[in-house]
């Protein structure tokens, strides 16, 4: 019997989650996890749901047909459906750091990421290696100014190829290019070495470095056409005082970086992100 | 017999700690405390170290007259001299936020903040209430654009007349004019509600909250020409979610800046933190 | 138009939401906050809900006789319903130490507590002149072993004669006794100056000394009849160095007690705190 | 050139760091980094120096013996020499969790620790994969009752034909015996799922959830002769709330315990912890 997360959200109305409990109780289906949102100011309303069908019968199809029927469209409402038993398609974009790949590549060997990581895209090869301990095919797709349509071009070939859902940034440098930001709106995590927004953009530690901050963090977001500006979905800090260098500061930064973007693509597969006016609810 | 605090900084060379320790042990002198920081880049030494002297013959006098012709000749040396027995008189100024000032005024009733405060400035009355409650007179001075000068002449002359050595802008909500900065460089301890140099300027809780950051902080600071920009001395966060709403960003961060402007007062006065290039090197 | 918050817990069963949402509705009322946890292994379930009724008909006696006729008797259910516009009263027990006493007062004074504090109960007339200085009467009740019953008598005098709700010991030293204990149920709240369940009892501090910690913490939690082991409501910590003494770890101490026990005293009154096996349910 | 760490303690008198510093300026030495911490209260000195020297002629045993013959007999002093251009050779014991050894051994692959892992042991053959994917020698020695002063001879004789100097218990299940703790005194460092001294033992996530703490940690410690008790050289923490089942109390621990162990033996190889009366000094 599959479990499901089921995501919703429409404008605010009376009696929603009486509609939608009441659905699923109709449907032979058992709630395990609910809880909601509302954004009073702005009237809206966001719900989260996991629950598992005890009818064999009643299918993915039969969901979206009666669900599509009635409850979408008395309340104007928007949903996603995910079945818990199926493995995301997630795929890695790499530089030469390799602390946030081992990091994400020890979770999913250990079964801690229930994910599927068909491949690892880098611009560099120096991260090869590190694919091949792990098993997982490896493809250098170096960017220049002057490649930059036909690279997005090999790299979204290669994502349709395996129908990844997700791309995770794991500190790639180069910056993502439009198409495949529109292909995955909010599909794409990245990880920004810095505190956001004190710091977007190059070189943040020495940044922080310079103004003497007693404090640095690292973002992970959602990639958005504005550089560093997407909905942030994670944050972390580490102290720092004047006893550290800029290489201290980037050794620190290693460990909150590591934390911070696997603690988003936790919370991203699990579908408990919900982004709205470049933010997020996160649900716990 | 007084205990003193000598804080220290020069160009790096060989032999200065030992120097000035056996300095203090010829005038026989005991060491409490020593602490020192090289900035090995910039090659700066940092050096701040307490002492009581036995030799009741050996004042504060003989003490300028003694190392100035010795270590501070020989090392090109920069010194303050501090005497633990006396108490700094800190000034604060307020405008209509009463947290800080309930904060500051009840760790000094305790005993918490050993300084002498001569008097509260205000450009609003409302906070007079306080001040009678805790017997401290309260001076109001409003601010206008037509008025700046002539407030700003009335503030040096409370100051001067009082002889305060610090002031604590405790959300006071005006800029501080030029003069006083000159007269109180590195003296004027500022609080930010926010993590600098993420959103310096009016209203940061609005901007953060629009920004979606899952983290606000706080800053404390020493005031300079630039607004928010001046060394910081103390910062701190706390955690927020899409369930927080603007109120709750401003709520949770009275918190914060209560810490971390407090922290930063006592730091100063304990003569733990020294600047340089717009930043802090803070002792232990 | 009076907004009210209900509190409501029984054994989990299909339809509860729905059920409580509706007759909010079906009696012109307005939901404003809800959220609900569900303890799927014990099968409890807990709702938190703030909501406004249109109808001025609609009292409180009517909500209890209506809905203690039905959804009460359907779910077997558990409820508190209280009335947002009414100050609830509590009580301060303190002993020598002021700085939570000075914490709790300027967030009364400042409008931030929404209380009404009619009393400061102390074993010691130590801090009457701060209770004198905001206006609140203080009684002294000195406590040794051969009065305790008698001490205990005058108490609850004096809590039954202001109609106190809410008790809190901001470092009151000593033990709260039994008949004080079945009175308030989960409606005493104390701070305990380390990170239960290490360290409980006396010198806490020393003991986290001795053993070495890098982490000192504070608790906030309800009083039972076994010492420090009541409900935890709030915990929060602070890092520790060598360098930090015993006198160190107390005045760190208390920067954590204040705003552990504030907060705990905040979310009580905004009552997020339901109270199940010797643990807290706190609403966000 | 050579760098090398001088790690000294004694008891305090007057002139150690100048003796210390002079030393060193005499024999060629440059000093890149020194600190020192003076327990006021036991009269004990610590130091800790870096430095390089110039003169190819002094070597490591020429200092043991003018160190030895001046500085150490005058005051007292015991010290360790460390070259920092050898790697320190460094063993693993694991069980079945895989954590906290993909932690150390990505660290290891990526250069950020720079020791000599000769082997891995383990009481399980669960994690032998990993110790292959990672080219590295795994042995499996099973422990049982029966068997317990066996394994300690196969252990030990691994750990000594390798020249292990440092031993690291990566959730290592098995209590560690008597001879290997003598043999490796502050040298064997643990990682314990829980924030000493509270929750010591097994099952401390369990203990946890059942007390209802809001806040959750990890403890590295060396290993003594009494279990979870031995001095502590870092901690951290992460809250909780009604919400994490023990799952959840697990897996944050595990990101806990991969951050809290590695921080320790980063810390331990940099020669920056020293032991006295069960707690450590850490240098910065």
């Amino acid at each position: 019997m599959s479990k499901f997360i089921l995501n919703i959200n429409c404008p605010d109305q009376k009696g929603i989650i009486a509609s939608v409990t009441n659905f699923i109780h109709l449907n032979a289906g058992n709630i395990l996890y609910i809880d909601q949102y509302v954004d009073r100011e702005n009237k809206l309303f966001f719900m989260r749901l996991e629950c598992e069908f005890i009818n064999g019968d009643f299918t993915e199809n039969e969901f979206h047909t009666t669900f599509g029927e009635t409850i979408v469209k008395k309340f104007n409402l928007t949903y996603e459906l995910y079945n818990k038993d199926i493995r995301p398609v997630m795929a890695l974009f790499v530089s030469k750091y390799d602390h946030c790949l081992y990091d994400i590549l020890a979770r999913y060997m250990s079964g801690e990421l229930f994910v599927k990581i068909p491949f690892i895209i880098s611009n560099h090869k120096d991260l090869e290696s590190i694919a091949e301990r792990f098993d997982i095919p490896f493809y250098h797709i170096p960017v220049t100014k002057e490649n930059k349509a036909i690279a997005e071009v090999q790299q979204l070939k290669l994502l349709k190829d395996h129908g990844v859902e997700t791309i995770v940034l794991a500190r790639y440098m180069q910056i993502v290019t439009g198409k495949i930001i529109d292909e995955y709106r909010n599909k794409i995590i990245n990880i920004h070495h810095s505190f956001l927004p004190a710091f977007p953009g190059a070189k943040p530690y020495h940044s922080a470095f310079d103004r003497g901050v007693k404090i640095i963090g690292a973002t992970s977001h959602y990639v958005t056409e504005e550089l560093d500006a997407g909905p942030i979905i994670e944050q972390n800090i580490t102290q720092v005082t004047h006893l550290n260098s800029i290489q201290d500061f980037i050794a620190k930064g290693r460990d909150l970086e590591r934390i911070v973007l696997s603690k988003a693509i936790q919370l991203h597969l699990a579908r408990k992100v919900m982004v709205y006016q470049n933010k997020t609810v996160v649900f716990s």
